[in-house]
């Protein structure tokens, strides 16, 4: 499923708090997942012209820097030249209107009464709230008979885009100092007073977003609809039937799909743009577009930082990822209540391993690391060949690759001396790091302590989260027998925590033995400051003390050597989009594209795929696998099978850009009607997160005839099904 | 499919004719073709002693060198100890008396009145023959009411192997001279000889075979049942539903069945032995075995064999069977005529192009090169280590090795000197020939030309063959297009063939002025001698003659190599089999061999397979496809629907070490009772044609609930599924 692995990117400029998303992640590792998410999000901005005229792309053959446009920028030559399309007056505006953002996902206005169409696995959070205590709608399925039964989302708002606006001018000319701290503090500065501009009046919600590593900013503005509510969903076996082994697979029959509704004011929702509904559906060689908000890609990095995550952040957050699927998966047993607590958890943990150990496939791949290499000697030559660029541009590559050879010396360190493993560890680490960092001036601080982020820590350390310690046990205890292989004999971080004892031993001890899981005792140790918590006698402080300054000077020196990173990326993308300006599409950015593709089976297992999967295919391989979890049918489709033509198309591939955050997006065709609801890519397009390519690689959508199909002859919501073909509303 | 290239396989000591089958492959393309197959009957054979005490292979683990063991060798303490089980006294013999050969593939007895069950891809000739006029029984399928419906298969016979006995000494101290010809003539003359005492009758056939590249010889006995009679066939359509690109893949639909019977005295055999039906069929973690006829694999070859067969053989191979299935298929077009006509051609010319480009997948995978040298290198250490054995064999590898190097050097000339790449052409060089080398001494003839080799060919030229002299322009305008590519600039075999023409010009005019389509004519110029071949003035015949001068050396030169290639061979598989003894099965010789495995699905395109499929997934591939071939349903199929429990399994996986030749093959369980027939390998079984795995290399079979269903529900065909299932019969 292409979420995002973190659901909430935050807008460039205010830092992403330590999530608690992928708690059994050691410290340094989340903070690396939220830097792969915001590889766009530079930590340093730097001033500079044009370097040349911009180059010449091919209009007519596959852009290897993908097709996730932006829509101030849509490539309308390479369109004509390519497809003979060209959107009519309004197309775009249009489609924009009628697309909506919601949290980790993309979504759509497809009715005049404000229904969304979104992923199931996208509003996960919301179908588990609206769940009444003896039902859970994830196995069950809701569908709501009529509006007033539709239930509400409280984890869910639409953002519709409604402008953007370059401010590349204001920003660059607002960064004049000379150090990197002080550039990222003027930059976060302009950034919030161009934000700080809009009208808002609560519904108006504005973003700078940093495009080509910083080479461009762009303000986005939009309308946010806080009240969205349950409409419908299928039950979590037809949703992600197949479950984590046929996710990021085609052929595949799954109905992945939720149906919300926008309300104002009480009442649906009236939206002035929406999708109409494609009744036949695309056809193999149509041209489709998608329109979504893809999370984030890594096209434009240099051969050094592909190379880095390949042989450092990769391998590492696949073995947390892989640690934490088999922790939950053996905590949670056939134990019903722990399932139910955990499943989403367990699924983000799943899909993540999949996709990362699918983009880390990329970057084993010689053919794409050669063609990555062969860019970047063309372009560096380039920029040697002219002095001035050579003068402005010509260290840049190298100073990335030297800071990454220095992080490799330390990365061991980096990974594992935090507060991982635990959220009660992490809270030991924060209660112990707080007064200390608060105590410091701004830019002194550790990233996470900075400006806003102190006051998100504390809200966090405050917050009565209910902490499972029989599972904090079992995942401190497998993060530390992982970081035993790895750290030598006699480290002191790991003398720290186990004192002699085996990993089971010490986790046993300092889990069962801490009091941080309850809140109120947080709370009066936040509030004591330093002495209280120097004062309390918990076996987690005392080994947070221990740990804390061992932690903080490799922190400091990887944060030093991650702003040269990303300075001298953002002097690269601005070469970049000097050199090929809009017609080269950046990197993604979890805002609107709008990506063309086309409807195409391709080469598969020795033979070929087929366009499009059948309802047929799903009793097939639920017939296959013995009716067994994950393939086995919901009883309403198998109460269904008679009523049902299962030759009705189910789901669809085509050659389409996306990646994580695009779940939910639209698929419509030239005349901007629904053909499908992207929910995947195949498992060969994972690599495209560092080069897009369309031979094997496919987006894979639910086909738009299986929804209305669906909707009438197995959920008995014939009414949704007109509402969304548009045919007048007969009883509600 | 997994027949063999070339369906009959001679016995070791005959020379293969020039086979009329891969008709469009370059002359000494065919003979490749034949030498792979051949590739354990070596040329030379030299006598010594083993080198050494057995080793120990591992007993419970999976084998490199796979698991098709002899009956005279069956690994009882392997099977003991891996699975636990130990054969009860007396079913060897059964299920080897039940098993029969049919040419080019395995089959079985599979009821009390000579039923036969094999493929339908087994059966083509046999079903295209039976065909009347005005039907196409390969189109519409083929049921007989009762017996007395069953047709005649002129072409096909049923071995049924009754005893094996091991000749090795008296072949080894047969050969006593000292030149590679003179011990291949002392080896042949001593085979024939054996051959010879068999007391024969008509029905009794013996062949002595070669196992461990003459490391071993054992006299076969067969008796044979030369009236087989056609009872049921599928359509193709069902038999090979999903055609050339779902061959050799699976998840699979294929009900690639076809019923024969052993008449004897006119009257169904009622066979001694034969297989009881499994009703259950097999689960996912069962034992089976398939007991058949594996063709040839190259398990023991050298590394500097495969580098070869990869830069060179291959690679030829592959290209000009790439010729041939597009001129074929150009030709054919929408000519029903010329596709019934040319229909089994294209099918075996795809079967081979997509089988012999998964073997090479096989030679450019580093891992499976890697581990053949490992393995090579430690067994030359070992040989090394033991100044006799050094002395013995310690430089075998090296001989092949030069022989290879030399053969590179005059490989394009080898590959194209000839007469290939037209049915007309080849008539030519033999007419041009055959005075010539009949002259010579036997044992300095090329090696078609020599003992029994000479009249065969003479019967082919004579024999009355329609020849299609427009398929003829083509395919020869293929081949020279692809000759003068790989030749230089003048070099005097282009020359002589287009004279300054285009390729389609000479191919035109060269096929269009040529008498030779006649036979006629070919039987007046054969008999009339050099003389009259020289008098007549037919283009092709004046051509060949510039040819032939040409070709010879290079021909000789390439016998030359191969006969060192071959005595070393042979040597290396001496020093295997005196090290391993049969602990280590021998390579593949179309021969009867019996395989364990287990039923088990397998990681594929990103998630897994199930171990079988359904009825349900021929129906969804069907639609997926919109009912196109090759993936259009037959109308019995399509009627039947509602008949069918579509969750009956249809095919199902395993782990048998299979290879051409095994089609056909029963599966059966630790009782001997049928539940499933062999037809196919995935596409990752074909590299095991040089090393065994079975992490996802798995065996294709029919499941055996699926043939009596199927029979039942589809075929109308009841008398059979009960004649299978050993009910009583009512009314036949």
């Amino acid at each position: 499923m292409i979420t995002e692995a973190v659901p909430s990117v935050k807008p460039v400029g205010t830092l992403p708090p330590v999530t608690f998303l992928l708690p059994f992640v050691p410290g340094s590792m989340r903070i690396l997942v939220l830097a792969l998410l915001l590889a766009a999000a530079p930590a340093a901005a730097q001033v500079s012209a044009p370097p040349a005229a911009p180059a010449v792309l091919p209009k007519n053959s596959v852009p290897a820097f993908g097709t996730m446009w932006t829509f101030d920028a849509p490539p309308l030559e390479y369109w004509q030249a390519r497809y003979g399309f060209t959107p009519p007056e309004g197309w775009l505006d249009h489609v924009r209107l009628a697309s909506v953002r919601i949290p980790g996902c993309s979504a759509s206005l497809v009715s005049a009464n404000g229904l969304v169409m979104t992923n199931h696995h996208c509003a996960r959070s919301c179908i588990t709230a609206a769940s009444p205590p003896d039902t859970n709608y994830q196995r069950s399925g809701f569908v709501a008979r009529s509006p007033s039964d539709e239930k509400k989302c409280p984890t869910i708002y639409a953002d519709q885009l409604r402008s953007i606006e370059d401010v590349t001018p204001r920003v660059h000319q607002g960064i004049t100092a000379r150090s990197s701290a002080a550039r990222v503090a003027q930059r976060d500065s302009i950034i919030a007073q161009i934000q700080g501009e809009c009208p808002g009046g609560g519904h108006e919600v504005c973003q700078v977003v940093s495009f080509y590593q910083g080479g461009r900013y762009s303000l986005y503005r939009y309308h946010r609809y806080p009240d969205v509510r349950l409409v419908m969903a299928p039950e979590e076996a037809a949703a992600f039937f197949g479950g984590d082994p046929d996710n990021f697979t085609y052929p595949r029959f799954d109905l992945d799909l939720t149906l919300l509704r926008i309300y104002e004011n009480g009442v649906p929702l009236r939206p002035a743009e929406y999708l109409r509904w494609s009744k036949a559906g695309a056809a193999e060689g149509d041209l489709v577009f998608v329109v979504g908000n893809p999370g984030s890609t890594g096209r434009l990095l240099t051969y050094a930082q592909l190379e880095y995550l390949r042989d450092v952040e990769y391998p590492g957050l696949i073995a947390s990822l892989g640690r934490t699927v088999s922790v939950l998966k053996e905590y949670i047993g056939t134990d019903e209540a722990r399932s139910r607590q955990l499943e989403n958890q367990l699924f983000l943990a799943q899909n993540s391993f999949k996709a990362i150990t699918g983009y880390q496939s990329g970057l084993l791949d010689s053919t794409i690391m050669a063609q990555k290499r062969a860019f970047e000697r063309d372009f560096r030559a380039r920029i040697a060949r002219d002095p001035k660029l050579r003068a402005r541009y010509g260290d840049a590559w190298e100073a990335i690759a030297r800071a990454r050879t220095e992080q490799r010396s330390v990365a061991r360190q980096a990974r594992w001396y935090g507060f991982g493993g635990s959220q009660l560890l992490a809270f030991a680490g924060l209660l112990t790091r707080l007064p200390e960092e608060a105590a410091r001036p701004d830019s002194l601080r550790l990233p996470a302590y900075r400006g806003p982020g102190l006051e998100a820590l504390r809200k966090q350390l405050a917050a009565d989260v209910p902490v499972d310690k029989e599972l904090e046990k079992l995942t401190l205890a497998a993060s530390l027998t992982a970081a035993a292989k790895e750290l030598p004999a006699g480290d002191p971080f790991m003398a720290a925590l186990l004192a002699g004892r085996s990993p089971e031993v010490a986790a046993e001890a300092l889990i069962e033995g801490t009091r941080l899981d309850d809140a109120a005792f947080r709370r009066t140790l936040m509030e004591g400051g330093s002495d209280a918590v120097r004062a309390a006698d918990d076996p987690l402080l005392t080994v947070a003390r221990k740990i804390a300054p061992l932690s903080r000077p490799i922190a400091v020196r990887s944060m030093r050597l991650e702003t040269i990173v990303s300075a001298n990326a953002e002097r690269i993308g601005e070469a970049i989009f000097a050199a090929y300006g809009t017609a080269l599409p950046p990197d993604a950015t979890f805002t609107l594209r709008i990506s063309d593709g086309v409807v195409r089976g391709y080469p598969y297992n020795g033979t070929v795929a087929p366009y499009k999967t059948s309802f047929y295919g799903m009793y097939a391989r639920s017939a296959e696998f013995d009716d067994q979890r994950p393939w086995q049918l919901p009883e309403r489709w198998k109460a269904a099978r008679e009523r049902l033509d299962l030759t009705t198309p189910f789901d669809l591939v085509t050659t389409n850009d996306i990646i994580g955050g695009n779940s939910g997006s639209p698929m419509i065709d030239r005349q901007g009607a629904v053909v499908g609801l992207i929910f995947d890519g195949n498992i060969e397009q994972l690599p495209n997160r560092f080069v897009f390519t369309d031979a094997v690689a496919r987006s894979v959508a639910v086909h738009s005839r299986a929804i209305p199909t669906a909707l009438r002859q197995v959920y008995g919501a014939a009414w949704l099904a007109d509402e969304l073909e548009g045919k007048p509303a007969a009883s509600n």
